[in-house]
Order: structure tokens, then sequence, then C-alpha cells
């Protein structure tokens, strides 16, 4: 989003993150899914996702973080891994999820009730190197993996050309910040919602985006 | 609130104003009350206030702020400033509001539905100068203001006596900010909700803080 509008990272990561937390209160209660894993890649979306995993927390769930790629001297995302470490978020390693060691871990669908993929965003390309390979196929639909939340744009989807894995990730829910990517008209799961609700009119028409009306205070709306 | 626990004021002012627009939006609809003024100061509170306008834009609100003491040069203040600008936020002089003009302005249940106090906060001492003199009396009971939001505490109340002008501000609504502040005691209008829904447990410990839960992704919870 363009500095014209005088937002500070710190505001947007804040408010993307809530819409995320918001669409999974909504889609999965604590009450029937209480283990919530978030994978957070190395950029804004992984930033995304530490801010979700508060919320979530305070929402009531039990939350796992995993943040294998971390930016020291990075003071925003320093202070997210602070605010998650005070709430009593737990941090686990990718070698703990994907087996690193002498025994393999337990399938991820025994151990977490929703996954929320939040390694990479709209502006990733290429291949995605260690550890987050290993990570992304933990959540291939050949693992058979709980329940996937992605953030914005499934992980290894192409932003403008949808999956180009083919038979890549399948996630159940996808939460498309500000506006869908033209790549999630390939997303086929059963919940799509769009959060950002940030947005000024005038950014709306520059960019010819449609959106559905938010309800109420909500951060976050069902657009299928 | 401590830096130990990781937080930026970008990051604290959102979840604060959002809760304190939250509250209004659960309080008074924009169907029977749309047109909002929110009176800011030059400090947190006042950054509090900007960003509950501009979320009450976004919840459909026509929204007016009067911002009479700006802090140049501080980003975060000009960048809230900017952001409300963009959503066609308008912005009122103090002298159009209290009449520094020819003609006196008509009273302010005429022109607005709701006002919002986000002028001072709880470190305010001493007795406020112009033109914050000359709005609060505008928001005096005895100029039957319309219904009044206060943000964590009446402006010109005491923060730990409650309200030392005796027959001061009678706010209808209070959204006290991570905990009731002990002068919010003497508050005796109808809606009291508490906001700020980022306080760690252990801080909550820490200060022998009782809450009350919030119900789903509620950024606002009520408590009288």
């Amino acid at each position: 989003m363009s500095p014209k509008y005088g937002f500070s990272i710190d505001q947007l990561m804040e408010l993307a993150g809530l819409s995320v937390a918001s669409a999974i209160r909504e889609t999965y209660p604590p009450e029937t899914h209480p283990r919530v894993l978030v994978i957070a890649g190395p950029g804004n979306n992984g930033g995304d996702g530490l801010v979700a995993a508060r919320h979530l927390t305070h929402f009531g769930y039990d939350v796992s973080v995993c943040y294998p790629k971390r930016s020291p001297g990075k003071a925003l995302y320093e202070g997210l891994v602070t605010q998650c470490e005070t709430l009593g978020v737990t941090f686990v390693s990718a070698d703990a999820l994907v087996g690193g060691g002498a025994a393999p871990p337990p399938p991820l669908r025994e151990t977490h009730d929703v996954a929320v993929d939040a390694m990479f965003g709209f502006s990733f390309a290429g291949a995605p190197r260690a550890p987050f390979d290993a990570l992304l196929a933990l959540l291939h639909q050949r693992a058979s993996p709980p329940p996937i939340v992605a953030v914005d744009i499934p992980s290894g989807w192409d932003v403008d050309d949808g999956d180009v894995f083919g038979d890549g990730m399948r996630p159940e829910t996808l939460v498309s910040l500000t506006a869908p990517k033209i790549g999630a008209t390939a997303f086929a799961g059963a919940h799509h919602f769009l959060g950002g609700r940030f947005v000024p009119p005038r950014m709306k028409e520059e960019f010819g985006l449609r959106a559905p009306e938010y309800e109420g205070a909500k951060q976050c709306v069902r657009i299928a």
C-alpha cells in the first residue's frame, strides 16, 4: 500500500493479522479446533501470521508458531515474537515438525486442528528453500494435513496464475488481504474471506477493486 | 504499557482506537447516529481518537475531527491525519465549533449525533488550556451536548479521584482502555466498555487486573 495513504507497516500488519485471526475465529471455533499452528515465513506474510497468532491466543486458542527464518535487528518482527512469547505462544522448530531427529514426528493433523500458511505472500517468486520446502510438503494434500488457512495467497501458488504446482497445497480457507489476487481465482476451498479493512475508497477506485460490504465492526467479510 | 511486552505505539494505538470505534458501533448504530464528531487532544488520547475516526468512517459514519493542537514532525500523528484525510474525514477548527467568528455556531447536538472526547488521557494534570477549555465547555452538561463517548477517562476528570470539576462533563459512554482507571468509578453513564484487547495475562496478574471475557473476535466488551 502506497505511503501516500499515511499508514505505517505496523498498522497495516496489525489489521491484516487481526482479520486473519477473525476469519479463523468465524470458521474454526476454539471449542472444536483448539490447537492452531502458524507457519510464518521471513517477510510480511510471516508478520501477518505472527500478529494473527497473538490475536488467536486472545481469542482462546492454544497457538504454536513455527518461525524458522527470523530477521534479526528488525524491531517490528522482534516485537511480534516478544508479544507472542509474553502470551505463552509455543515456538516450535521446523525440525520438530518435519522430522529432523531420530523419531519421525506424528502427522500434523494429530497434533494440530488448524494450520495457518503464512509463509510467502504475493511478492514471492521462485522455488522455496529449506526448511520451507519441507514445511510446504507437510501441508501438501498428499500429507493429509489438518484444515489449512492461507494468508493472502497459498504459499507456492503463483500470484497471477494460481497453483503453478498443479497438485500442491489445497487450503480449505483463504483470507485475501485488501483484494483477492488474480491467482486466488484458482482457490476451490470452502471458505474465502476478505480482510484488511483499511483500503480507502479512493484507492479502491484507483485499482478498480470491487469489495463486498463489511458488517458492523467486523474485520473480515466472507466472499465465498 | 511496558516495552518489555514488545509492542510499538502504532500497534497499541491501532487496537485502542479500534476498540473505541467498535464500542460506538455497538451503542450508536450509524443508521440512528450518522454524524460523529471526534475532538482529539495533542497526545496519545488524541491519537486513539484519530484511529477511531478512521475505523468509524469504514463502519459507515460521517465523521468530523477537531484536532487543534497537532504535533508537527511526529510521523505517527501525521500519518493518522493523512489516513483520515484520504478517507474523506472532515477536519473542523475549534473556532468553527465554539464560535470564534461573527455568527455563533449552532448547538453541537444539532450538527452531530455523537461526540467523542479524545482530548486528554490518564496522564493529564492541571487546567486545560485554550482551545480545549472552550471545547470542554461545549461538552459540559449545561450545554446539552449530544451523547458523549469518553476515551479511557473523561477529559477534565481526575484519573484517581473521578470528576474533580464536580459538575463537569457527563459522558453517556466510557471506553476504558486495558483497565478501568480509579477515577472511572465515578462514571454514572449508561454504557461502560473495556477496550484494548492486548493485555497479556502476565501483565494482568502483575497489576491485579480483573477483566471480563471478550466474545469471539470482538475488540470491546461491555462492563456495565
